[in-house]
């Protein structure tokens, strides 16, 4: 049943977003301002389910592209995600009728709403992966043979490039370096689908499950939100902990590196590695990996359950940390040759928890 | 007047063009057999001068744009042109009418020839700099207000990348790393311009002074080649000598590097230095610039006269070194900043010969 996004939505929004980024996807914050200077200017946005779409509904997910560290420091202008979408739509063959999200992250659940809005389209409730993941064919349209091109860019100053590759790695290659032109962030619509193509192909109500986890960090600030968060979802607590160490670097336009913590409360003693490329992809205690992608690896402040990006953890910092089972999906062999941790250079096999 | 360009015009031309390319452009022997294979498929060229253009005729300039050292390793598999013919065309309000030569590079004068065969097409008798640059935005174009995009790129692959930009320079920056990405060499099509802008922004008959210029070298093969191309066109030798060292590195999608030529018969105990990108940039004897960027500087076989690109240059080789003055436009103010020294990094004024 469609619904609306207004104002006061946005917060809990947000926050569970950046716990669905589980890390990634960019600073939730920014996305929120984004949405609520659109919503304001442009009135609440309306959010349909996937079985409210026609089988030839045309959608155009949008998101931005680049280096969260990068983002932090240089947000975007807001107008280049309807230039996205424009220049997609210039190549299409049909209106487009519906935006979406293509990853369920902190900023890319926000930028979605604030372009439906701009728009005048109505979001659909869903995602094209369920979290966040660093590069732009870790989707499952990949894995249901839908083409990421005709894909759009388009940067703050007005430049826009529009891809069309033989596969979705190539879209992501070229997409990456023109990223990196841009100032390591940019605008981009791609995967445009049909609505039958959606029904397939997304992941089912991200944002309204975003909303709920966002209540209950909120609700629950008093309590133990990361394990009422583990219950919620399936998952589990690995650590409680104290940051001691984090290095990070910007490299080919990923936030890639290594935050070590030292355990606090029953972890007192022990110590936990998280390895990010943008989220973190392996969390590792006592010398083995205790969880890893494609399964959601979340930071959450210790005290308050409010999650904590990558870019934003810092030494010092009291947090737990929370593994969240990832779609069903991820785990097929299909799913774990495009996103498991061989893809990123792990030697370790996936085990689901 | 219009004519054509069959199978037998298509060595002079290939070899004055490798001599107004500088040394840059890409090999000229690779764009003959593109050419010579097109025009066996597909029949003669039709080459018409700018006057018999029409002022709504749409022209289209095609190029490869890379690194010259690896064009060579990696031959262009001749249908990215026309693939990026289209996807410019796919963007434009009309329908293109002719084809013409960005520059008047060696493989880079043999490719439109190609192309126009494949496409259909009159080849324009001009070029949109008189000589080979390094990077997209220079061109006459740029100093005639006109926009290089929309701009489509193409590899061997089938990736393609429409591109539109703000400026020129934005062109160059966005197109070198997709070039990157592509393999360091893609089809470009750019710059698409009116008949009555081609009247104001191409250098006229490039392809019949390359003709010329070739059968020059071809039957004067006995007698001294430079002099007798440096008084053709008002230029100068500047050094006869064997090369001594060469250094040369690809960087950014750009073939840098160094010569050094130790002199021989009446340059004997000189030495000269060339600094090139693509092409030579700067040559320099006894510590002081003798030539310099935006006029050309060309390098020829010492005993047949015969042009050598800058990737071909080896050790031992005997060559001399003509300067040869570059369009009057490129002497001007805005020509001097978009092509002269300072652009390259160098601290010297032109100074005209």
């Amino acid at each position: 049943m469609s619904r609306q996004i207004g104002l006061e939505d946005l917060d809990d929004i947000a926050r569970g977003a950046a716990i669905l980024g589980a890390g990634g996807g960019g600073d939730p914050y920014l996305g929120r301002l984004l949405a609520e200077n659109a919503i304001r200017r442009h009135g609440p946005v309306t959010l349909v389910d996937l079985d409210e779409l026609a089988d030839d509904d045309m959608v155009l997910p949008v998101a931005i592209m680049g280096a969260p560290t990068v983002i932090v420091e240089k947000p975007p202008a807001g107008t280049e995600f309807g230039t996205a979408v424009r220049a997609l739509s210039a190549s299409l063959p049909r209106e487009a009728t519906h935006i979406a999200c293509l990853e369920a992250g902190g900023l890319n659940s926000m930028i979605p709403i604030a372009t439906a809005a701009g728009c005048g389209l109505p979001l659909i409730d869903g995602d094209g992966m369920g979290r966040a993941f660093p590069e732009l064919q870790m989707v499952l349209f990949t894995l249901d043979g839908i083409a990421s091109t005709p894909m759009a860019m388009a940067d703050d100053k007005g430049n826009t490039v529009v891809l069309n590759t033989i596969d979705n790695p190539w879209s992501e290659r070229l997409a990456r370096s023109a990223t990196v032109d841009m100032g390591c962030a940019a605008a981009i619509c791609l995967y445009p689908h049909t609505g039958a193509q959606a029904r397939s192909a997304l992941v089912p109500r991200t944002l309204s499950l975003a909303a709920t986890l966002g209540e209950l960090v909120r609700t629950n600030s008093q309590g133990d939100t990361a394990t009422a968060l583990a219950e919620h979802l399936g998952g589990q607590v690995l650590m409680k902990g104290r940051v001691s160490d984090v290095s990070r670097r910007t490299v080919a336009g990923f936030a890639r590196g290594t935050a070590v913590l030292s355990g606090l409360e029953e972890y007192d003693g022990a110590s936990m590695t998280l390895e990010f490329q943008n989220e973190p992809l392996v969390a590792i205690r006592a010398g083995a990996v205790v969880a890893s992608v494609p399964d959601l690896i979340c930071v959450l402040d210790l005290d308050s359950g409010e999650p904590i990006t990558t870019e934003a953890m810092r030494y010092g910092f009291r947090v737990s940390v929370v593994m969240l089972p990832c779609h069903d999906r991820w785990r097929t062999p299909e799913g774990l040759e495009l996103v498991g941790p061989g893809y990123f250079g792990y030697d370790h096999q996936y085990v689901a928890p």
